[in-house]
């Protein structure tokens, strides 16, 4: 047994994630090396106090340089704004530490493929945080497509679509400002993610996308809103599959619609991240008259679900996401192998972003191995 | 009360269907025409004359013309195949009889713009039968849009997708031969006449189409297959609306895959013909921490249902859909005003299947209303 | 071919639905003996000829005795209110006329063993209308436990329920007053019907009953409520499986909630009328981690589909059921062999229902065996 | 801030559950009070030493009374066999250390009255742990029900069913044999805890218990299955609501069935743990025709989400729910003032299983408030 001392930048949503997963994941996965919470950093000298008491950090830092520089941070996670992900970076993999940065990886292609190059380059363990393909029920997904259960690949219909700014009455704000990403920046990567991983490869696209909401109500009147609210793409994998991908901040009633369909030419799966414990599997071995959609409840015979619990259809959740991923990072680190998904998978989400915005700039299909930065 | 004889043309699937329709749609509506099941055509005068026996028709011919000039013939009904369509219609129209053409209307959007221009001068009445937008569910759906009860409409998700063909293995045959519509022809027509009478017309669009079994076991071996199988679309209503259309016979485990998610600004709809006698709404309404979809069971408040049952959720079924059908004919036959779908109707569903074709051809947008045959 | 003149006694909701089947059935099921809607019985005169009009009966009478005496009329449809389902079936039998009397069979176990016996004795059809157990999902399910896919049967939880009176304020009506059945008499009797079919006699039972609103605005004041709103109860089957079974008028949200799980011992089965066109099916064929219940939807290669639509998942309604019912109805007619469900069938429902009311008295378990009038 | 050392007794299912639990909630819920994991016990010092390592724990016993007599353990977790509970909850009481036990709290109804009465005696905190019922959304359902939300209740449908002995051919083993409880002792506690937290105490039931396979393969041949399989109770609750519980571990299919139905004069919920982030809500504010189940996805405005995750429909899983569990024992700690469910909850639960076992016995009614040890 060993332990490790980790730094966490970034005290929001995420960097709260982070923190439960380290805490836990050493007693979930029973892990060789067992996470320390070092140091965490936020903006403030105060607030960075005060969030180390909150969540159990040894240490607090409002300089990300000083959290990457302290010689007993021994692996970073960035939990921090996109925009900062690449300085980062680069400083982590210039320490020679392992590191773990949020998705999406870079603000820009040209920034991703940067902090991949310079990550490969220096062979330090590197991984991008697509927490929602981890559940039991997405990497039994892939079991199922890699095994053949569901034929060859012809079909994959998939959305990542949230309601939060679906009331035009909603006030603008960071999100809905060009210094953010839309719905492209924002939700897409994680479905093409997911598709990438269970389908493989896209070559090609066409997309469209809208500002469903031109105005928002603003503290001086209304403001214009800077990013995209929704929009979809069709693409051919270069399997030969074909997908339709949408993508949406305005879809009413939709909280979590992390959502794909995949069809092959011996059955077919759905998912929705909205009931994560179940993934509904079509196989072509029924019998005559008994074929139909089941609902296969996750359980310890699944991916990664027996270390949280020995009961089928007891359930994971959001963290329990997070905390495979811990897993994974630490796993890298103790083998210093690369896990999935690394820069070069994150750069590769980065790219498919690019072609799509792309696509929509042009009106025509768009080859994704054609962009670079 | 008043009755009006009635000929059936064609003895399928739909032959039958329609015959089921006649024969109880004056009792379900208790409508005041009243339908004489009077002749019925087929491709031989014993097979006729058997089917005038088995589904009740007074008398039979394998001659449609004759069908179409029989005296006591005063309504006619189109069930033969789609290259009948054009010439059995020209003839009603030249009777000065009703004519009621299943879908889709003309082989090619020549022959629907031909059938059309030559219902409407002559003043016939004239219906093209999409029965599945019938249901007391879509009914109800439209009357919520245009209630505006979800608000100004922002994305439709849509699809018609069966798996008659999913298996590789099934050998080719009329279906799969250039004589016959692919998934195109045969499947999007139903669910391209969903979204143009739940959103409005589509004003672009940019499709993407494959066969994906490119051949299938014949007589004398592998026999190429002739159309598509499955394909999708991207397009742009006129008020708007963002939209993404699929359509397959090869969506493994898809039985009734009519199907269409509508995101507006106050909430959203969701149907599967699947399930036909549910329809979930998410609207505005709920208190904050109530939010989310409704599953609205169709019953005697909704439209068209009281006929059928008192008891909501009791549930109506296909064949119930062609009976509202066989009364929307009779209303206008009665009172000689058109009642929704015309051919004209038809006929734009036709124009945005040619755009498909064509958008797939060309690899670009297509603006919808520049086709014309 | 051959036709068969057909009255029917009562215009209400199923005099309607049963209408509607006599039309229909003869196209549907293409059957041998053709039904013609001679003449139709309501409570005036005038009543009787516009309800002919409207549903295409050739003749009408108030008095329900002229009906049974007419020659032409060759067979009996009682869908009048049950205190009234004795003495015409009687009569009917006494005529010497195929009779199909609507469910519950007679008002009391008395009178249903009277008319059992009776038509037993005088060797006439005789059937009872319980239409809920005919869908193909449910025809299904029995082919399913007969075959014994599911194994030994070794509990079912069933229930029969509706919200019709949920609401305390809805008033007082005919079915709050003592001359009509509660949820016991009216509910129960098509859950144990089902429950009867599909898992076989019960031996004995416990039960509990209640009338949760006791009084109803009434017309002068709140009115008694004279019987019971819901109850349920608990039982023994003789192939010792164990159940417990429900019944309510006062379900809130419930429409038509006739619904069971069936568990054996190499799986189970789940249906709920609210869906009809899906039986849910959880069999131990599946390999380990891909276990779970499956969505089957009725299709043609399940009992009684076919007749009404080749496509698998284009749904059958209620109507259809009742369509059902006349088929097996003239098939009896016409072979001269009694179908299920007979009076016979029906008084073990009735049987079935006295030992509740008994054992709510008592507070005590009874065996339904030892009821008789 | 403050820490706490925590002493853990038992390293199976629960014991683990807990450990981890014990990691998490002081980042999770930021807590006043920070547990460390002091000590954990299991049945012999090498497999203690080694359950220590992994679970993150510093120091291990063989002995229960090592670790309940260590200064440094503050409070106690009792995750061992039921038969233990009852002499390290006094031993825990005797030390005056706050004492949460795993249910079911002693192995019989006196034992519990015994712990109970000892607790409350001493004034130490104690807690029982019913984790299921600690959901968002079963806590949400309790929030619509005490706010009147649903009216008056009139009948709740619940159950706990499993699975892992539905198969005849599973080996005889120490959950088959005396020292065990059935499915009675061991299922029916969580679901009785939910009906008595969410509708009120029970006054009187009936009941019937089965041992569905008799003898199961043993060692040397047939064993004797010694508790039931299986069983079921109606029952009266103090406010007048009928209630029909269902428990069983031999229900094909179901893997986590804790699941309940529960109808008011207003609406009705609806709750399955299998999709454990959905409650369905039926309520009669809906406008006509738009009434139906709503499906609510948890998220932060319901109870005890927010911690986990700031994202509605992301989801909770099985360990949060004990995370919750140890919030509310800190809290309890913490503020000296006890946190449902105390032991006294859990005696009621006991008394209800008691009366279960006695109605089955007796074949009657058994007044709940009867039974005392």
């Amino acid at each position: 047994m060993k332990s490790i001392g980790v730094g966490v930048i970034g005290t929001g949503y995420m960097g709260k994630a982070h923190s439960v997963a380290l805490k836990a994941v050493g007693t979930v996965f029973e892990t060789a090396l067992k996470p320390v919470c070092e140091m965490i950093c936020a903006t403030s000298e105060a607030g960075a106090a005060e969030k180390a008491a909150a969540y159990g950090f040894k240490r607090s830092t409002a300089d990300w340089r000083v959290l990457v520089a302290d010689p007993a941070v021994e692996a970073v996670i960035i939990a921090s704004p996109q925009r900062t992900h690449r300085d980062i970076a680069l400083a982590a993999i210039a320490a020679d530490k392992p590191v773990f940065c949020e998705k999406p990886l870079g603000e820009t292609l040209q920034d991703s493929e940067v902090m991949t190059a310079a990550a490969e380059a220096a062979g330090v363990v590197n991984m991008v945080g697509f927490n929602y393909i981890r559940t039991p029920a997405s990497q039994l997904a892939r079991q199922i497509i890699e095994a053949g259960e569901i034929g060859r690949l012809v079909h994959v219909r998939a959305e990542h679509t949230e309601d939060f700014l679906a009331d035009p009455e909603t006030p603008a704000n960071w999100r809905t400002r060009e210094a953010s990403s839309g719905a492209l920046g924002d939700l897409s990567p994680h479905i093409i993610n997911a598709v990438l991983r269970l389908i493989g490869p896209i070559e090609s696209l066409v997309a469209d996308i809208q500002t469903v909401h031109e105005t928002r109500p603003g503290p001086d009147g209304p403001e214009k809103v800077e990013n995209d609210d929704q929009g979809h793409f069709l693409c051919r994998f270069a399997n030969g599959a074909m997908g339709s991908l949408t993508f949406s901040r305005v879809a009413s009633g939709r909280k979590m619609g992390y959502a794909y369909e995949i069809y092959g030419t011996k059955g077919a799966l759905r998912f929705d991240q909205e009931d994560q414990n179940a993934l509904w599997l079509c196989d072509s071995d029924a019998a005559p008259g008994r074929e139909g959609y089941r609902k296969i409840l996750t359980g310890p015979e699944h991916p990664d679900y027996q270390a949280f619990c020995l009961g089928p259809g007891h359930g994971t959740g959001y963290n329990d996401q997070i905390i495979i991923e811990a897993r994974d990072f630490l796993k890298a680190i103790e083998t210093g192998r690369p896990r999935w998904p690394t820069f070069r998978d994150g750069c590769d989400v980065n790219r498919v972003v690019a072609a799509v915005a792309r696509s929509n700039q042009t009106r025509n299909w768009v080859t994704v191995g054609d962009l670079h930065a």
